[in-house]
C-alpha cells in the first residue's frame, strides 16, 4: 500500500463530467490499495470569474478579502470532488486548506507555505477515506484565509506530499508530460521520462510554463519526487526529481522558446560605479523581474544598458527608469523592442563544453541573429527576433538531437 | 452610537450593482455614527446553482460535503461586500461563520446555532470598522462547516444581534415589510407598523413566507426586537417584537393564504383508541409534516381521518399511511385532493369572541364552501377550494376592515 498525492489542475476539473472523470481516475488508485490525497484547483474560468466581480466593484480590490474571494473556487470544487466520488462507492471527505493545517505567512494573494500541520488527514486516510484537499489556500496565524498565487495548487500538492512523507505525488495535467520541446511548435518533440529539478525550473523560467516555479524549488528544497502527467489519458508522464549521475548523459534536455519577452534599451547612462545598481534597483522597487541584462559602452562614454522583461513589465520598466533617471528619460533613452528567447537547458552542460558553439553555429546556418546571449551553470539564452522563433527552435531542437 | 446589525437576501446582493446599492445603504448607516454588522446571503441562483451541479454528480449527495459546498456563496458575497464599501471608502471586513465563532450541533444542512463567541467582531467594530458575517453558515464543534437550511442567514442576523446586544436588527429583503394580506392578491392590503412574534409565526405557517419561523421563534426566545423592510427604498418596514397591550385592540392583524395544501382523507379506519397515534406517528415517522386534522365517525363504526399536508409531501404521506395499515390501504381509503388554508391571525382574538362567526359569514355570504376549520389561540384557519382562494382572501381582509 502506498500514499498516492494526485493533484489536478482548473481543466481537469472544469465540469461536472471532468470531474466524473477525475473520480473514476480516483477510484482506479484507491481500489488498487492505495491511500490518496487528492488535491484539486477551482474550476478553470471560476478565479478570473472571481476576480472580475471584484475588479467591478473596486479597481484595487483588499488583498486579504481577495483570499476570502478567491478561495470559494477550490471550496467548491473540493466537496464536488467528493460527491462525485461517494457516487462511485469511494468513502472520501473534504478538507479546506485552513482545515489541514496549511500554514502561511499573511502575506494576502502571495503567501508562503510556513507549516502544514495535515490536521486531521493521516487519521482520515487510516479510516480507508480517500482525502480531497483544497489547493492554492492556506490560513494564516491570524484566522485569516490566504491564498498562495497563481499556480498554487501545484504548491499545496507538493507540500502535502512531502508533509505526509507520500511515496508518490501526481500533478495530473492536460500535457502529458514534460517535452523536449512545445510539440505544438516541433512536431518531432519528444516527452522526457525523467528530468531534474533545475532542469525543470530552468524550462520554466524559459517559457515552458508547465508548472509555476515556487512549487518545483519547494519539492527540490524538500527532495520531492513528483510525475507530470495527463488527466485526460493513462500515459506515463515525467518523472520530476534529483538530479542523478545518469542525467549528465544527456548534454541538452530540452529547448524551450518565451515568446513574450521585450527588449529596452536604456542609452546615454552616465558610466561610472553605481549606476547598474541604481537602474536594477529602480527596476526592482517597482515589481519588475529582469531576465537577459547586457551592458557595453556607448559614445562619449557614456553606458547603455541592454535588459529583457516579460511584455506586461514593459510600462513599470519605463516608469521605474524615467523616475531613476529623471534627467537622461527623454526620448530616443528608452527604446523599446518585442523580443523572443530561446533557451537549451540541461545538467549535463556542466561537464560538456560546445554546447554555445554548437547552438550558435544552428542559428548562424539558419540565418538567424543573436541580439542577446545570456547563460546559466545549465542554460543558454538567446534574443531573437520573434519572426524568426518558431524556426529557430526546430533548428536548434534538430541541431542537438533531441527528436524522435 | 447604536449597534445595528442589517441582514440583506440573495435578491439584495444579486450582482454587482445590487451589491454596490448595499454597499451605499450600510455607508449611511456607518456615517450616521452607528456600529454596523452586515449580514448577507448568497447571490440569488448561487444556492440552486451548486445543488443542481451536485446531484448531476450523485443524485443523493453527503450532508457534509453539501454544507462545504453551499457555504461558498455566502463567502462570496462577504468578500464582495467588503470590497464594495472599500471603494466607497468604509472600513470594512468579512467574517466566515466559523470565524465569527457560530458554533452549531452537527445536523448538516439543518444545523442549530448552539452558541455565539462572535470572535473578534466587538473588537473589529470597536476599530471602527464594519464587519460584514456571511449567513447561513456556522461550524460544529469538530471543526466542519455546517449550514442552517434554507432561510438561514435571517437566523444568523438574529442570532448575532442577540450575541451582540445589538440595538436595532433589520431584516433588508424585496419586500416594504409585513401586510395584512399579500398585495399581489388583496390591492388595498395594508403594511403593518408592528406586530408580535407569534402573529408573525402563525402568519408565515399560514403561507406569509416573509422569514423563515426558526428566526423569528429564536428572536422571541432570545427578545431580539427586529424590523423587516425593502432593501430598495427607504421605506419604514414592520418592527416585530413582543406581544404588548395595545396589540390586543387590533382582533385581527392579517389574512394569510397557503395555496399549497393537500387535503387528505383515510377512511374506514378501526374505531378504536390509538388509531389516531398509530397513523400520525407513521407520518411524523415520515417525515410529514401535518397541517389541519379532522375526525369523524364513517359508516359501520369505522372512523375517518381528515387532514391536511404540503402538496410536495403527499407522495410520502401515501407511503406512510399505506406501510401502518397494510391491510386496509387499497383503492378508495385514501383520497387526496387540492385544498388552499385561508387564515385570520391576531392576538386581539385572544380577548375578543366572534372572530370565528365573522369568519364564516363572509365566506358564505361569498358563496364559499368550508371543508375544515382549525383553530389556535390566535388563528382561525379553514380549508377550502383552491379557485374560491383569492377571491375568499379579498372577501376575509375586507369584512375584518383591514384595507387602507
Amino acid at each position: 500500500m502506498a500514499l498516492i498525492v494526485q493533484k489536478y489542475g482548473g481543466t481537469s476539473v472544469g465540469d461536472v463530467d471532468r470531474i466524473k472523470n477525475v473520480a473514476r481516475r480516483v477510484k482506479e488508485t484507491y481500489d488498487a490499495g492505495n491511500q490518496v490525497v487528492v488535491v484539486v484547483s477551482a474550476r478553470s474560468g471560476v478565479t478570473n470569474e472571481l476576480i472580475a466581480r471584484a475588479k467591478a466593484l473596486n479597481a484595487n480590490p483588499d488583498e486579504r478579502e481577495m483570499d476570502m474571494l478567491l478561495a470559494v473556487g477550490e471550496q467548491e470544487t473540493i466537496a464536488l470532488t467528493a460527491i462525485a466520488l461517494h457516487a462511485l462507492g469511494v468513502p472520501a471527505v473534504s478538507r479546506t486548506g485552513s482545515q489541514a493545517g496549511i500554514l502561511t505567512d499573511p502575506a494576502h494573494t502571495r503567501a508562503r507555505i510556513t507549516s502544514i500541520s495535515g490536521g486531521d488527514l493521516k487519521k482520515q486516510l487510516e479510516l480507508g477515506k480517500v482525502v480531497i484537499l483544497a489547493g492554492f489556500q492556506g490560513h494564516s496565524a491570524d484566522g485569516n484565509i490566504t491564498t498562495l498565487g497563481r499556480g498554487g495548487s501545484d504548491l499545496s500538492a507538493i507540500a502535502i506530499a512531502s508533509a505526509l512523507n507520500a511515496d508518490l505525488c501526481q500533478i495530473l495535467t492536460d500535457v502529458d508530460g514534460v517535452y523536449t520541446a512545445d510539440p505544438r511548435i516541433v512536431p518531432d518533440a519528444k516527452k522526457l521520462e525523467a528530468i531534474s529539478y533545475e532542469e525543470m525550473l530552468e524550462l520554466a523560467s524559459s517559457g515552458s510554463k508547465v508548472m509555476q516555479n515556487r512549487a518545483v524549488e519547494f519539492a527540490q528544497k524538500y527532495n520531492v519526487v513528483f510525475e507530470v502527467r495527463s488527466s485526460f489519458n493513462n500515459n506515463p508522464g515525467t518523472i520530476v526529481k534529483e538530479e542523478v549521475a545518469s542525467m549528465e548523459d544527456v548534454v541538452v534536455s530540452g529547448v524551450a522558446l518565451d515568446k513574450n519577452q521585450a527588449k529596452i534599451v536604456v542609452s546615454d547612462l552616465p558610466d561610472r560605479p553605481g549606476t547598474a545598481a541604481k537602474l536594477f534597483e529602480a527596476l526592482g522597487n517597482g515589481g519588475v523581474s529582469v531576465d537577459m541584462i547586457v551592458q557595453n559602452l556607448g559614445r562619449d562614454g557614456k553606458a547603455n544598458m541592454t535588459f529583457t522583461v516579460q511584455r506586461d513589465d514593459v510600462y513599470r520598466a519605463e516608469k521605474a527608469v524615467t523616475a531613476s533617471f529623471p534627467d537622461e528619460a527623454a526620448g530616443k533613452l528608452f527604446e523599446v523592442s518585442e523580443i523572443a528567447k530561446v533557451s537549451v537547458v540541461g545538467v549535463g552542460m556542466r561537464s560538456h563544453s560546445g554546447v554555445a558553439a554548437k547552438l550558435f553555429a544552428a542559428l548562424g546556418q539558419g540565418g538567424v541573429n543573436i541580439q542577446l546571449v545570456s547563460t546559466s551553470e545549465i542554460k543558454i539564452s538567446v534574443g531573437i527576433d520573434p519572426k524568426d522563433a518558431e524556426k529557430a527552435t526546430r533548428m536548434v531542437h534538430a541541431a542537438f538531437g533531441l527528436g524522435v
